[in-house]
């Protein structure tokens, strides 16, 4: 397995981590209160066939297992030790495993980075000890570890974690518990369920690499709070999503706090952006919220791949079903269209008084006959792939005969993605369990159905375009601190390398050399420190005549004594859409590639789109299609504007921002997109 | 009560509907199976002290109660009669209801408007009886009603409803029957629930007028499908409104509905449009989803009037803090900050490491003692009025003790709104019951009870300016088919007796003429039937000399020689904002008022605000507000605009568009806002 992480040593194979062969619990207890007793009795009770080793000072026997003193003191090697012992005592317990040769470590322990600067020196110590002898350490602070597939619950969960599909990874150790707890009840199951803690050592990167791999996990869903490498996120998250489902909830990525951040070019590419960017980028299903990831974890204990783009509905309820229309419409699914075969069949099936057609209303009368007849029909139909059925407890409504009924189907039909929304409580609770037990999820309303699906609908449909992000260590930035302004020609050069057309652009020595000028014309003054012209009054547009440039130019005298400043002059541009491109480098996500429009109506529609450096012609375009100033550029006012050449500049951009490492930021603001060509009539360039 | 209902007689009051002193169940029967037999138990055995006759033709005796073979042969005055009988037979019995003077009818029965042409010659006729008689007629096609205040129970749903505080009013009976369960198994109560069904007679609007005085009703929510009346509707929601709140559930308003509707000025005010447009004038709060109706009955158990705009949160839980952080950003609201007195409290009672602020992280460790510390200081503090507890089952987490805990302080602290997110399945599930019985409600998910507070501060905030909208039967406009445009110098002048700016316009008789214009000058040709100056080529902008000017006047031509086009001239306006303002009438909702950004990004930034006829000034300013233009006539570029110029110009649109009740649609269209004034430099009008 290449491993992405760059350490000392390369990093053990995460076998030993996840499937060891033999586990050692440092602190393991015979006191049940504290939380050695209880990893000890998840791994003892959870089924595990390895070999099982207490570590206890005092103790000789714990749990009907022989105990020892230390690692050191088994006399064999150790695939996997679990450390649960007071922070202050954790390093030379790190130490000695790495002397016997254990290279796999999950500390439990708290008291690190999130507890005073003491703490923060042990985690740093940790971090050396890693990298030193290639350790692969989960933790600290974490809940520990779950792997189904060899029966391993190393974690003080009291939950047990069934077996199933999910891998489950997490930042947080209350969410941990609060997945677990539900899971426990909804008998739903994973494949692995991974508490990353404090992430010393092992991050999500590092897990979303082996997951790639893990043939039992179908779909991964992680909870986290802050990517702090976030070009080898997208190098591991895009590998794994080309392969299988990966689904994010990001905290602290609220709407409002990334429109905050997305002020005008300075702080557009705000670190809100590069993750929302990033993810994007990676091909990565993006959570909005607990609820939706809960509903995920469900959704997926049927199915994580879908069968088609199309959903079919069928309901005894006239009300839901006109929300449901509503949602579809405005998450983009489409309704499929029956075949004419399964229409037939179903006109003579059900009562005449019944309108055939997607989404199904079999109406309040329904009972569980009914139910049948039509969703066995429904479902034969090779076209159905993905149905909902929505149900209401109405007075003929046979709730828990029509469960059974569904259960059938589902059972019937196993490759198709069925779920239900039986809207009520008291009446359906039963149903709700026949149906979970048949392996149907049921949702308390259809719109978190809708939502889960267009999102699976969206990754399938990226899928087939991911290419994997490429990244080195190379990649990253040496800090700098200093931010410098490049020279105007100096600029207009590197652009012109990069062939990026910047408006033909003279210097004017002295005003005797206004003459000359074709007009209208443009005057600037340009200088290494001047960085907001317009607030200088350094720019002087649409200039008719001599009379008015010699006008303008006096007044610029003052700023021309200046160190490094010269006047400039340009033709006036009139024509051409007003777009805004550029980059700035995020030192975690690398150059963030921007455009929007431009002119005087950027600050306030903000219509900007947002990637990452590797830009392809596909994706270029996508950005373009994003924005509302697309209809324009694509014709909306009866003009068509040069798309082509605007997406050839971006990659253009994107190849400048990957190849010049020391260029921070870099604005072509304003770029006038023609009906024939793209030109630059200012810019900026920051190193 | 002042009956908005415009019948031949006077409707009857709704006390003998919704309290009545009798009552009559036609259809009533011993058939178990039967709607006839359901429904008189549900009165028989629901507390309800009234008289109760059963209605049937056979029988003797029903449930121990002496049945008759017709309402007039009761031999007395009944105040509500509830027909359950085939559709065919309603009308008949209407009559005889009539005949003996019996004012209020529920008609259970469907096989009305829903069921073909009958079915639709069946409704027809209930209405004629309900206006030819002033009776009060709900359904047909429904469920029947419940009020709680009198045990009446004159559904057929299985189950009783609780008493409560919240009146549920609902156009579909499917979720009539949802809603009714899950009330049944959360212990929800209610103070009036209605079954709308076809509403042949009464609507929502009724319900409105009568629930403003209804004084055990402290909200009202509202499933509604199509609202036929909207400037009744206005008129009865604002009433309501100003005095509760009320809640709506629109279906078949999604966004992506509205946004379809809403193209460039044609289609913008469609009726979705006209929907949410009413519906903000009424002071509704404006549900999205059945799950948020759901929500906000469950979060109304507690209380319906919040003390304050601000949260404050306590969770064990770090993880889901960040995304509660995350929520309360996006939805706008404030964390307040506890007092002085209570940070120095709480930091001598809680230990060192937690940060004491708000929200209050007492980290995972916390045990029901330290969430009792923290909770009882934090409720002591008069700032704080809204509080929301986050759990996750952690391993020291007592979970049943911290509800209890809650419980208790609930009661002690009945006038703050006190709400729950308990996160997990298993662990959590006996505290939700706990808390649920001290009228604390619990949320699965934080951001649920969020969104709903949000949403309730934003109704108190508006209730405060929220005038009642005036409605008068006259105020409807009489359909006409035939549209025509004003003629120019027609329109001109009625918009200059509003005090609407027109560009100083001059007609041109012929060539000669061009030599007395003042250049830059605009010529344009106008005549009724010209409606698409722009693709007809009629307009010619910014011409610099009378040689141009004479050019396109030679290309006017043939479109002068057509019946009624003139040419005329208007200097060019080159200061100020573009901006379109206009009405379209709703032949339902009256005039709608629109004002949005005009030039080349109207169309694709659909930046559009609007509003019904009654606006005052401090709506229309909101109107701007509300724009993403509004950042720029308020100086986001440095130049402010006559932000008060447009305000007037908008009051007087509106009362051109009540007054002037002949003309369907105006627009002005460019509308310069300048650094002074505004002025229309174009514009439509169709009578």
């Amino acid at each position: 397995m290449a491993n992405i992480n760059e350490s000392s040593q390369v990093r053990a194979s995460f076998e030993g981590l996840v499937s060891p062969k033999s586990v050692a619990i440092i602190g393991a207890s015979k006191d049940e209160k504290k939380l050695g007793f209880q990893i000890l009795k998840n791994i003892q009770t959870g089924g595990y066939k390895g070999k099982i080793y207490p570590i206890n000072l005092k103790e000789k026997e714990i749990a009907g297992l022989k105990a020892f003193a230390a690692i050191d003191e088994i006399g064999t090697p150790v695939d996997l030790a679990i450390i649960v012992i007071p922070a202050g005592l954790v390093t030379p317990e790190v130490k000695k495993c790495a002397s016997v040769g254990t290279k796999n470590i999950i500390i439990i322990s708290a008291g690190f980075n999130e507890s005073g600067v003491a703490g923060k020196a042990r985690e740093e110590e940790l971090k050396k000890l890693g990298d030193e002898f290639g350790i692969n350490i989960l933790g600290p602070n974490c809940l520990g570890e779950i792997n189904t597939a060899v029966s391993l619950n190393a974690t003080f969960a009291r939950s047990k974690g069934r077996s199933g599909e999910v891998a489950f990874i997490s930042q947080s150790g209350a969410i941990c518990s609060a997945v677990l707890d539900w899971a426990e009840k909804r008998e739903v199951g994973f494949s692995k369920f991974i508490s990353l803690g404090n992430k010393a050592v092992l991050d999500e990167n590092d897990f979303f690499e082996y997951l790639a791999a893990d043939k039992s996990t179908k779909l991964v869903i992680a909870y986290l709070e802050d990517i702090k490498s976030g070009r080898k996120f997208m190098a591991a998250a895009s590998r794994l999503c080309k392969i299988k489902p990966v689904a994010i909830l990001k905290a602290g990525q609220s709407k409002a706090g990334a429109a905050a951040a997305m002020s005008h070019t300075g702080s557009l590419a705000g670190s809100q952006e590069a993750v929302l960017a990033a993810m994007r980028r990676s091909g990565v299903i993006i959570l909005e919220s607990l609820e939706e990831m809960f509903n995920l974890i469900a959704f997926s204990q049927r199915q994580t791949e879908l069968g088609s783009k199309e959903l079919f509905v069928v309901s005894n309820a006239g009300g839901p079903l006109v929300l449901v229309a509503d949602q579809l419409s405005s998450q983009g699914i489409d309704l499929g269209e029956l075949s004419a075969k399964t229409i037939d069949k179903l006109k003579k099936k059900l009562p005449p008084i019944i309108n055939v057609k997607n989404p199904l209303d079999i109406i309040g009368d329904a009972d569980a006959k009914r139910f049948k007849l039509a969703l066995e029909t429904v479902l034969d139909d090779d076209k159905v792939q993905n149905l909902l059925v929505l149900l209401t407890p109405q007075t003929a409504t046979e709730v828990e005969k029509t469960a059974e009924v569904i259960g059938q189907l589902g059972n019937k039909h196993k490759d198709k993605m069925i779920c239900t929304s039986f809207i009520g409580e008291g009446s359906v609770e039963k149903a709700k369990e026949m149906l979970a037990k048949e392996n149907i999820v049921n949702f308390s309303f259809p719109d978190a159905a809708i939502k889960i699906l267009a999102k699976l609908i969206k990754y399938q449909a990226g899928r087939e375009f991911l290419e994997p992000y490429n990244y080195q260590k190379t990649d990253d930035l040496p800090a700098s601190d200093y931010d410098e302004q490049l020279d105007f020609f100096e600029a207009q050069a590197l652009l012109k390398s990069y062939e990026i057309d910047v408006v033909p652009t003279r210097k004017v020595e002295n005003e005797e050399a206004l003459v000359e000028l074709e007009y209208p014309a443009v005057l600037k003054v340009v200088g290494k420190k001047l960085i907001h012209k317009t607030e200088r009054r350094a720019i002087a547009l649409n200039l008719r005549s001599e009379k008015e440039a010699a006008l303008f130019y006096a007044g610029f005298l003052p700023m021309l004594r200046e160190e490094g400043n010269s006047c400039i002059t340009q033709p006036m541009i009139e024509e051409g859409i007003e777009i805004i491109v550029g980059f700035k480098r995020d030192k975690s996500f690398g150059p963030l590639i921007m455009v929007g429009l431009g002119g005087i109506y950027a600050e306030i529609f903000k219509d900007v789109a947002i990637e990452v450096d590797d830009l392809d012609r596909r994706r270029a375009l996508e950005m373009l299609k994003g924005l509302n100033a697309y209809k324009i550029l694509n014709g909306a006012r009866g003009r068509t504007y040069d798309v082509e050449s605007l997406v050839t500049l971006l990659l253009n951009l994107a190849k400048l921002a990957r190849e010049r490492k020391e260029i921070k930021e870099l604005d072509l603001n304003p770029l006038f997109v023609k009906q024939k060509g793209a030109v630059a009539v200012d810019f900026r360039i920051i190193v």
